[in-house]
């Protein structure tokens, strides 16, 4: 019996490139993409889940590569209008196509259908093919700590564009949380081959899928059972290809390196394999003696075929039925 | 002391006209728009209010004077998009611009706010000086009734595009409704010079408003005490300018005129002037036979010009003070 399918980690716009590769190359039967929702957030009344629709709108391919956020074509006089109307309540950036989405989205989540159903309403809506879901359906959110107090993650991340040094963050009401189904499903199926964690922030996209009550328990069972657990760095020379990860390790006293990220997982005794981008390939011993096996390659996507190849080559190499 | 405040009570698009016209002819704290809100309803979890963002749109001069409804420079991807998700759900035609009041619209009545207290949020956001108002802070639903069955009004009005016959309409929620505060204070004030009805449909647009518990108790008082009540026919050459007044009027086997609108409002004893284009000047004598002091003049409201020469000529004709 081969073990086929792919659970993906994903935070948004990085992870979002990933999971797109991955959807190219695997069966759509055969992926499932979780999401981190601990940055979900109500602006205005509406309820915003923006790891979900980078990773939705990359999938759909109407996300747009150059502004590396939102939807390609997109207008903004509803955004316009508002700023007129309310210029305090204009902070956040609502495309006029991005908000069907969301008020979609959140007609629903009124009427009572979960994160989960109303992701694979929008799934289907965009003609992804593969599955999507949210690490849960309970409201779980992400608060920083700073050097100038608790943000909640848009504040931090938006209004404050990270300017905030970082001390660390945890979840509101994560306590209570369940995973949401097909996250839990998944993780227990004799067919999961593979789960991937994409290149997005370990600390606030990948730590609160992990932190779900349940989750890391369940991979650590798959992984006894042979499924490995691959990450890709998102640290590449140093850097973080986009967002406040590498601002981060080095708030927290680390190197900002796919070393630093790499540990981040091991020290949860998390990871099998580890993919570096060839402008860190002297880090590649040191990865190693994390216990880990080690891909070099070319991991910045600049393309849908950047992210096919990476992905198939990361499944040619950790995942044998591939 | 003189009677300087003028209340006028208004539906959509047509009542919007004369409403400007009377914004532009008033110092701006001697006029307050009163709209009907029988037509609100709820959209994709938005609270949407027809009439009241006619009237607001039209005195902050942003409307679509040629499309008729809606602002100016609208884009509509929001909507496209929607459609791509959910094509049963775009059948109501949100602009982009638009959505900008009916989010925030939506977000302060969740919050608690009154829908008195939002439609003043709105009016100053959009620069408009003089007082608007809903009819009532309580939910009040238009229910149309036709030889189809019953109908929500915007199933009827947009959806069904008024197809199906007009037998009566009923308001769901009238009986504990109250008048917004401001509509029961200048009714009640010393001030009050005239209650202007202006062109809008008297069945869904202005019987709704004078349905709210008191109101027409109150206008009847005001008038013992002088405060003439004016009506503008919505009704030209036997057809309505806009929607389907004569339509409605055919319906219940009246003859769509002038003259049926004018009966409509003294069979309540309601009325003291009345507006007529010179198009119906033959109707004069008629009307004049209902008790009723007839002007006789242009009504047609195709310019900010024309709106504002029909409100001077009213106030000068039917309020003292002017």
């Amino acid at each position: 019996m081969s073990r086929r399918r792919v659970l993906a980690l994903s935070g948004g716009v990085g992870g979002a490139k990933l999971a797109r590769g991955l959807a190219a190359a695997l069966d759509p039967e055969a992926l499932l993409v979780v999401c981190n929702t601990g940055d979900d957030f109500e602006h205005l009344g509406l309820h915003v889940s923006p790891d979900v629709d980078s990773v939705l709108y990359a999938l759909a391919d109407v996300n747009d590569a150059e502004r590396g956020w939102g939807r390609r074509d997109e207008s903004w006089n509803f955004l316009e209008t508002l700023r007129q109307l309310r210029p305090d309540e204009a902070w956040f950036q609502l495309g006029d196509r991005d908000l069907a989405t969301h008020v979609l989205r959140t007609a629903r989540l009124r009427r009572g259908d979960t994160l989960s159903t109303v992701t694979d309403e929008l799934r289907r809506g965009l003609g992804v093919a593969c599955t999507v879901a949210p690490m849960s359906d309970d409201l779980i959110s992400t608060v920083v700590e700073t050097d100038e107090g608790d943000l909640p993650f848009q504040e931090y991340f938006v209004r404050r564009r990270c300017e905030p040094a970082f001390r660390g963050m945890r979840l509101e009401g994560i306590e209570g949380a369940w995973p949401a189904p097909l996250f839990s499903q998944w993780l227990e199926h004799p067919d999961l081959g593979a789960v991937v964690i994409c290149p997005s922030n370990p600390y606030v996209s990948v730590d609160p899928i992990l932190a779900v009550p349940g989750a890391l328990h369940r991979i650590a069972k798959s992984r006894r059972r042979g499924v490995p657990v691959v990450a890709v760095s998102p640290i590449v020379g140093g850097e973080a290809l986009k967002g406040p990860a590498a601002k981060m390790l080095r708030e927290l006293g680390h190197q900002a390196s796919a070393l630093a990220v790499a540990r981040h997982y091991t020290e949860r005794d998390l990871l099998d394999g580890f993919v570096l981008d060839r402008a860190d390939a002297a880090l590649e011993g040191a990865v190693a003696e994390l216990g880990v096996r080690v891909l070099v390659t070319d991991t910045v996507m600049r393309s849908a075929d950047d992210s096919q190849r990476l992905a198939r080559e990361l499944l040619a190499t950790f995942a044998s039925s591939y």
